[in-house]
């Protein structure tokens, strides 16, 4: 994604209230979640209300920190391990078939260099069957193409091509699938 | 660890449900740990049952997540900040007089790249009065030899020799000590 | 900060009892904090509990791990999202208007090489508007200053210039403001 094309959000401008209101929802659904035994009908049906629809064969591993369920869109079949950070401002879509592996964070905002009121925030889509490793960063407005890679630890700072291995800090392609 | 040496588990097959019966206790554990005062005789009972043998002089400091205690073995005066990540499916050896800094990760299962329902599974092993540093990921099938160092936010991808220190993303020599 | 000012800290001597007291009152109210439902007036107390004065028009959103808060200095509108890691023994000072994304990591405490019961502890110092960026580490004896920008997940490892953007593991320059 451009970044001449992230989209401007002032967080001081009485327009964030919307924005705030849906950050303080989620974080207090959070931490009744990440406060309600795992893998029970309760943690679920906490875990669905985080978002517009509920989750449809796919699985997210308490604890988790999402700060806007609202603005994310899961597929099916998605199984993502502990330690979640999701911000979600951008928006953020998962399609069907990926695994996300512990403590790993999809970050849409930036804030800007020069003023770090405005945030820049661009849409995160990570495609189909791909794994994203233990520890992984996504940055705002990245794309991960179907069937790639992100190794543990790697922090992803442009659009991954389909059937690709990327890793390191910033991550590089290790591999072609 | 040769990487051709890996187990293969193939998530889907009847088999698993042992693996699986682990994972379900311990994170269910883990999170009455989570949830109880750290530093009582509570907690203490609560991790000591996540293991084969109640820790002998060591300690872990909740938060934790590990997903498979039957899996690992713990030695004497080894102590481990708060925020640890195991994935145990491989072996998790950790020797004595082991520091482990807070939010490291000990991640033996790797997703076979063609099919991310298989697992490829490698031991690791922290042999004697190694320090590893805060948020260090150690990946499958990897050795750290004795008295070795690993930096913070290291990605330790291969065998680290004894007496040496590694850091980055991947893991790189550092100093020999 | 120079290595060799770094304060020597033997954790097996009489005189790091007082450090410890301190690092279990922060543990178990850190446990408190964690397990209270955050943006109440409870939550609040707790955390401006941790300090030797209370948050003045600056906020920490919880989950955190603090282990000394009376090691730390926080200045006003300053901003630090969940997951925060402090090891405070050598000092943090955090000045005004700083921001600081999830899972950040500042570590005050080093272990000496040839002898992991003693600490190499130096002064964390984070000078006004910086920005540090989710899951970075801030090591021993660093000083970030005014204005400068932590890239997510970088491991700084020496000292920032103002009006910088480092990142990496380690970080190094990656543009001037």
């Amino acid at each position: 994604m451009d970044k001449n094309s992230f989209e401007r959000v002032d967080m001081s401008a009485p327009d964030y209230q919307g924005t705030f209101a849906e950050i303080s929802r989620c974080t207090k659904l959070c931490f009744k979640i990440n406060h309600t035994e795992p893998y029970t009908d309760e943690s679920r049906a906490l875990i669905d209300s985080l978002f517009e629809n509920p989750l449809d064969g796919s699985n997210i591993t308490p604890p988790m920190q999402i700060d806007m369920g609202k603005n994310m869109k899961i597929g099916k079949n998605v199984f993502i391990n502990h330690g979640l950070t999701c911000m979600a401002r951008g928006g953020i879509e998962i399609e069907d078939g990926v695994m996300i592996g512990p403590n790993a964070s999809l970050l849409t905002a930036n804030h800007e260099l020069d003023n770090h009121m405005v945030l820049l925030c661009g849409k995160i889509h990570i495609k189909k069957n791909v794994w994203i490793g233990a520890n992984a960063m996504i940055l705002p407005g990245v794309t991960v193409g179907e069937n790639s890679v992100v190794a543990g630890g790697a922090v992803v700072t442009k659009d991954v091509e389909p059937n690709t291995v990327v890793g390191g800090s910033p991550a590089k392609v290790l591999k072609r699938l």
